[in-house]
């Protein structure tokens, strides 16, 4: 969907109904609010669904009670997609999800929350907070009556599950993948079939023979829907997320109602959860994946780097015309990529240096 | 200093004055809170400084002013080393600075800032939130009447300036260079001369020859130094802080007296504060490093392998003994490098791979 009318399209021509129209008068005068976030996750899902409740438990305690958030999951309330179309029209106050599933919406979400080859986790947060993209999120999102801050990450994914080795570039010809979005374009184009299937419905896909591999999210996640007793070949990692940005999307009106105090203190906590998830993924991934390795013969493996090649090369190529599809969506590219140009400069003389020289420890045995 | 007697030693008998004594009456009767924060940074040092007033700034508009903390810089108040003992004591409320400074009260305060090849920046929020460092933080810094949370970080630092190349072991012997604490004690081993020498006095006493050598942080508080102007040799990276934390260290008696809401609403500020250092100074390191590297001419360099795994084995060494000297640290030790060993797995199959393989796309030229 193109929007090249975006820019001149105002908020309040948008604006659905006014959140005071939610709020009980009694409680609204003694300054309690009482708020609805859906959520596009499964009930009590680990990591993004504990992390949704999580937000909303965390700005409860801290006003004391005074802002009580009722977390409802995919489906309770809305349908899991459709908690975007809620909560710009007011039906429900805050939305809890991965911006990419709005690229229907417009094709510019995608970069709030992760394209092929995009920034990882706390690059996304230097984009947001010091690149100029929470300015730019706020003019695409406000156009559809909505703020969005940035609550919630599961860090690197992984590159899926392959019920063959792939060891070339042919190896992806007909293959059935479960893929969604850009990173499915990429695939497509190298002759794969990217399939879009909700999380439940991926085990049953898999190993009855319907796909042939599918990527989910990391080691936690992963095992817990017992990928590892379908195949063994693990690739790693994810060209396509490499630390997808998941967004607390309020309501503008509901937003705008705040105090300033209870913004500040809002983005805090937005922003306390994202740093808490990115550790407590990292945290979880890393025990999972032990057990996947040690207990379940799981089989690391990477593409070769022809692969990786073509995965770039093919990335490059869409994400270059995604750029071109509007002027919102090459202003928001254009900015998106100076943070990447910068924080790849970076990461490969500072972090990048640093963990493989750490790596050496290796040398001294299992004791480190 | 060994202190053998810490997990006796109760929060009480070490306790200071009370908060409430710093209390004006009529203030505290509206619910209003005034604190002072003592910080070991210099007025408005960039990065470290600021974030000590964003910290304040933030706490003060999230409680619409109903808690308001007043920050000054190091000797305003007290000596910028003298923080600990005044927030102890009670005569200041809050101490902003990097724990490894209070390694002669107890040497354990090394692992909640950082350690030669230890924990970086977002494996410290791992550690700390969800291996069981925070606990053991509380424990450590409660016997000395503390209450202390991670709040700022300056991500990967750079292994320092030096004024000859470093091509071989050799060269490390006799050389006087500025570098303090663990990071300091492992260059001695290899035959160095760490000297201590307080931030603005490095670069006198490089230009002049004092010294011949020295790390301070990164890029960006590096080039307000002049450093580019006295030697082009740049290391990278930090083998000695890989991404050092700094606590907001409470007295125990005003962080006691704060209500659970206050305590959540702080907690909340702290983390988000410290995963926005975090972004914040990848973003002006990364446009630091380009002005030193593009107008002034500065060599980036790597230390070599055998360099490297020197210093790893050294490092090892040093960390031993640290850990046998009490069961406290001993403690402390084994649970930091158990997050240390998770992340070095998880990272080594995710964050790793993905920053390598994502720079392949240097290969298509500058345009990206």
């Amino acid at each position: 969907m193109k929007r090249r009318t975006f820019l001149t399209t105002s908020a309040a021509a948008l604006g659905g109904a006014a959140a005071s129209a939610e709020l009980s008068a009694p409680l609204y005068a003694k300054g309690k609010r009482r708020l609805k976030m859906v959520t596009t996750w499964p009930k009590r899902f680990p990591g993004l669904g504990t992390r949704a409740e999580q937000l909303a438990e965390d700005i409860e305690t801290a006003t004391d009670g005074r802002i009580k958030i009722k977390v409802y999951a995919a489906n309770e309330l809305v349908p899991a997609l459709g908690v975007f179309d809620a909560v710009s029209a007011g039906k429900a106050d805050i939305y809890h999800g991965a911006d990419y599933y709005w690229q229907g919406k417009h094709q510019a979400f995608a970069f709030f929350a992760a394209v092929p080859f995009g920034l990882n986790a706390m690059e996304m947060s230097q984009w947001i907070n010091f690149g100029g993209g929470q300015e730019l999120w706020d003019e695409l999102a406000g156009g559809f009556n909505l703020k969005s801050l940035i609550c919630c990450t599961t860090g690197v994914q992984m590159g899926g599950w392959y019920k063959k080795e792939i060891n070339s570039l042919a190896d992806f010809k007909g293959l059935r993948i479960r893929i969604p979005g850009l990173g499915g374009e990429v695939l497509k184009r190298l002759g794969a079939t990217p399939v879009t299937k909700a999380g439940g419905e991926i085990f049953l896909a898999l190993s009855q023979g319907n796909i042939d591999a599918s990527e989910w999210v990391g080691p936690w996640n992963d095992m817990a829907f017992g990928f590892q007793n379908i195949t063994k070949h693990y690739y790693t990692s994810a060209f396509h997320e490499p630390g997808p940005a998941i967004a607390a999307g309020f309501n503008l009106e509901v937003w705008n109602s705040f105090s300033k105090a209870d913004q500040a203190l809002i983005s805090a906590i937005a922003g306390d959860n994202y740093q808490k998830s990115l550790a407590e993924y990292n945290a979880r991934n890393a025990q999972s994946m032990q057990v996947l390795v040690e207990k379940h013969g799981v089989e690391l493996k990477t593409f070769s780097e022809e692969i990786m090649l073509a995965l770039i090369k093919t990335s490059d190529e869409v994400m270059q015309e995604l750029a071109q599809t509007d002027d919102m969506t090459r202003h928001i590219y254009n900015s998106y990529m100076d943070t990447r140009r910068a924080a790849m400069a970076w990461s490969k003389v500072a972090d990048e240096p640093y963990l493989i020289s750490r790596r050496l420890y290796e040398n001294f045995g299992k004791r480190l």
